[in-house]
């Protein structure tokens, strides 16, 4: 949550002028994103009539190279309908520029609040927005590798090694490998796949009321089952109190709402526990990763681990059950 | 420049509902501000055509019972043609609320950018708009004591002492202790005064164009001398580089634009090199306490006192010759 770079206005007007968007009007550095710095921008508009856009300049983790990806993503889901925002081309049509050797897109704003709290009804919104995406990913020509999968979770957590997990928890070096081992036993395979979200938190979705208005940060976006898709959104909004509190008409909302648009087959409702575990996983282990790696007063709000290591205990307690009459 | 707070979508809505503002639309969180969480909003507006305005949440060093002093000159100001931000009354009529035990005020979003590098002609917009608050104030009827004059700069740097001001840098501890008593024998006395911002530096003036179009961050203003604000902005605005380079064209742009709405009397003009360099203290001595008292690694950026020391050392060399011709 931080803007990195100082971007001096007068840099900054001449950037939005290689924009059919009007002239530069405000600019406010905003706290969005932990790769990325953010600004939110107003300019005259092409008609005069007034924009407003989210600049983001690309800082850390994501490769200018993936940026064809990324954007590419975002033109084609707005393209087919899905909410989320449209990439502003320059006036030569290129994705993104570069200014002070970094490189930076200028994206559509969209309205819309990021919630704390879902309400049932928000709930199935999200579900029936995540369902449209992957369905409108079908025709998406690129794809890009899923690095924070199986492999990676296990040589992550292999990397902070059992002495530094044990100091985020005691319970924490048993609890992951054992896990790593039985996910790498029981994992399926051949499930529907395309290009999923996968980070689809509350804070990556815009709301107005009940509806969802945005889908947001795309940039852990790779090829993967849609089901676990779905398993890491279910474990992102299904709990409260940090994992300590299971919201039952949560899930079944998320549940009916996605599979109102894409009912799930019966070989992906089989996999969901198995899915929400690896979910649950995937953020221990970058966020134990993180907490060893992040000075305590950084930037950066470090997140508990252990967050997840007790949504893992109910999924490995209830999933089947849960998933069985949910979905 | 962070966001201390979070503030969940849901009090912030219940929130903007007590203003007759229409109803949430949008919320970021800005980086602005060093004392407070500042949240760009955007509402339906009170007409259903759309409306944006600052939420500021009052986190450390301002005092609730300076609220009355700092939003209602905001009014007074925006009410006699300034260019600052109204405050936005809720339906109850307050100028303020509390959330979570802290202070907020929504006040009006103004358009435009703060820029680095000033041209001539945007710094005599900056004097002309200082000097129209230093006539809007004649009738404001609150005042608030300065608490950053001579007095509480000697008081900080004492509080340093001469061992840790020199970890900074070796000239340091000669050169504010020395200048602090040359200050003491020479600070003049009886010069016009009135409620000034004390803090007008380049990022706290809106810009659209060469024309101010906001002027914000009052949470410094004291009563004091309307030439001494003139010298805060002098010394804020007329050197690049850390203080090692002077801008004569941008010096006498300010100057002519500020007397070309109020001419300064001939005992001003005479103390204006004596209160540029009181300036310069004032902002030696706050660093040098945040530069002894912040770690380097917390989420506020530390600003250079040596910066100032430069500045403060071109005015004694400078200043009378400068001011005789410039002002």
């Amino acid at each position: 949550m931080a803007v990195y770079t100082h971007l001096a206005a007068e840099r900054l007007a001449e950037l939005i002028d290689a924009y059919d968007v009007g002239s530069l009007v405000s600019a406010k550095g905003i706290a969005e994103g932990v790769s990325n710095s953010n600004w939110l921008i107003e300019t005259t508009g092409s008609d005069g009539q007034g924009a407003r856009f989210i600049l983001t300049m690309y800082e850390r983790r994501i490769e200018t190279s993936d940026l064809p990806f990324f954007l590419g993503l975002l033109d084609h889901l707005a393209a087919h309908g899905c909410p989320v925002p449209r990439t502003i081309h320059d006036r030569d049509g290129a994705l993104w520029r570069t200014i002070d050797g970094k490189a930076v897109a200028l994206i559509e704003y969209l309205p819309g609040v990021s919630i704390d709290h879902p309400t049932p009804a928000q709930a199935r919104s999200v579900g029936q927005a995540l369902a449209r995406i992957h369905h409108a990913v079908a025709d998406f020509p690129q794809s890009r590798t899923q690095t924070l999968g199986l492999a990676g979770w296990d040589r992550t957590i292999n990397d902070c090694g059992a002495e530094a997990l044990a100091t985020i928890d005691p319970e924490l070096p048993d609890l992951a490998f054992g896990e790593l081992s039985w996910l790498a036993g029981h994992w399926p395979g051949g499930l529907p796949h395309g290009v999923v979200h996968c980070d689809l938190f509350p804070d990556n979705v815009l709301m107005l009321g009940d509806k969802v208005s945005g889908l947001i940060d795309f940039y852990f976006a790779a090829s993967d089952f849609f089901a676990y898709d779905l398993a890491v959104t279910h474990a992102a909004w299904c709990f409260e109190r940090g994992g300590a509190t299971f919201r039952t008409d949560v899930s079944e909302a998320l549940l009916a709402g996605y599979q109102a648009e894409r009912p799930l087959s019966s070989v992906e409702r089989d996999a969901l526990p198995v899915l929400a575990r690896g979910a649950c996983m995937r953020f221990i282990s970058s966020r134990a990763d993180d907490w060893l790696n992040t000075p305590a007063d950084a930037l950066v709000t470090r997140k508990d681990p252990m967050d997840f290591a007790r949504r893992l205990q109910f999924y490995a307690a209830h999933g089947d059950e849960l998933f069985a009459q949910g979905a």
